[in-house]
């Protein structure tokens, strides 16, 4: 297909396609003139991973470039492919941080994912859960503040509290991975990784939301209240 | 208590006290001479929600106004103050979207909460899990969003691959509720729904992704990987 019909079927502008292809975020397409390319569905797929990564992962280009230059190499192994996508080996974007929503605020710890046994209630948590999850992961540093943010408001609460939706968050991690197995193209299931992992968070949250308010109308509407 | 030991207790600063009693977020204290009044645990309660409205919630200063006003009236009932702090009641700051992280972009869309009906899909996920939820929350927007996200990407997503999430959510919800049995005083139930609802939501995400990587780690990993 030409540039036009990949801008049309991944909604990228051309121009922004265009600069990919510059930073060497895609491979280039099959020359046809000394001004056009084909493009194929690989170009798609690795578009749409591309946009994953800077839009829904948040990642800088050059971050994400360096991404999809490792992808190449763990191709074979789902582990190496989604430790990357996910951002728990050192050096391949892991210092971006959870952050979601209001909790999170800017605070500029680009050391994010270099402190190891500085988390000790978060190891506990893991140690007591069972989990197998590397010392860089970011998401230990969020686990770490929450805390702290909440002993800051003066909540008595430790790890001990988060270990029944820790128990929660084991199930909807099997859900998303479930939802992964069926792609072979390493591509495809970084792609799906990404999404599931970071476009669904604002939903998940929503969920939570909804449902609290009917478990509220469930424990505690009275006949005189709304609607 | 005098003023600087109701900010040391708080950890807000005196200016901002100072600021909250200008706008009537707080009741004034009692007054000990011309320039001097005296604080109780009662202004320490309030202005610890009023700073979970503002910062975790993030309310503006008018929004969190509205609603401490509102909630002497809801008092002694636990449903409408839950509704109040959650914003699921219109005119109480309900504008604010669920909007966490990186898939919410700011899209100006303060009509969120007045979308009745328009969310179809939302509406077919409720009816079948049989929630009681109301037509105001701004949650339905953001899963009706991340559905249309999603789909723009080219994925076969619909509100039934939410189910299994949002049946989780319910247990996640039952918990948060769980832990606002506790206080009676309804100022206290309020800043520990605020605190629970918005604070929680970065350590949820965090969680998830820890778990992910575990459970990526038991379905994948091979002998060669790392660590």
């Amino acid at each position: 297909m030409r540039i036009s019909e990949l801008s049309r079927r991944s909604g990228v502008p051309t121009a922004t396609i265009k600069f990919y292809l510059r930073e060497g975020l895609m491979p280039p397409g099959r020359a046809t003139s000394a001004t056009q390319a084909e493009y194929d569905e690989s170009h798609l797929r690795r578009l749409r991973l591309v946009r994953a990564l800077i839009g829904a992962r948040g990642l800088s280009v050059s971050a994400a470039k360096e991404i999809v230059g490792s992808l190449s190499e763990v191709e074979g192994d789902t582990y190496e492919l989604l430790g990357l996508v996910f951002g728990v080996w050192p050096g391949a974007g892991g210092g971006t941080d959870t952050g979601a929503g209001q909790g999170a605020k800017a605070d500029g710890d680009a050391d994010s994912s270099a402190n190891a046994g500085q988390d000790a209630e978060v190891d506990a948590l893991i140690a007591e859960l069972g989990w197998d999850v590397t010392e860089f992961s970011p998401a230990r540093k969020t686990v770490t503040r929450t805390l702290n943010t909440l002993r800051g408001l003066g909540i008595a609460y430790d790890w001990r509290a988060l270990l029944p939706y820790a128990r929660l968050a084991e199930r909807t991690a099997a859900l998303d991975l479930d939802q992964i197995e069926g792609p072979e193209d390493p591509l495809e299931k970084a792609e799906r990784a990404v999404q599931l992992t970071f476009l669904l968070e604002p939903a998940l949250l929503a969920l939570r939301r909804l449902a609290q308010e009917s478990e509220a109308a469930a424990r505690y509407r009275g006949p005189s209240d709304r609607p």
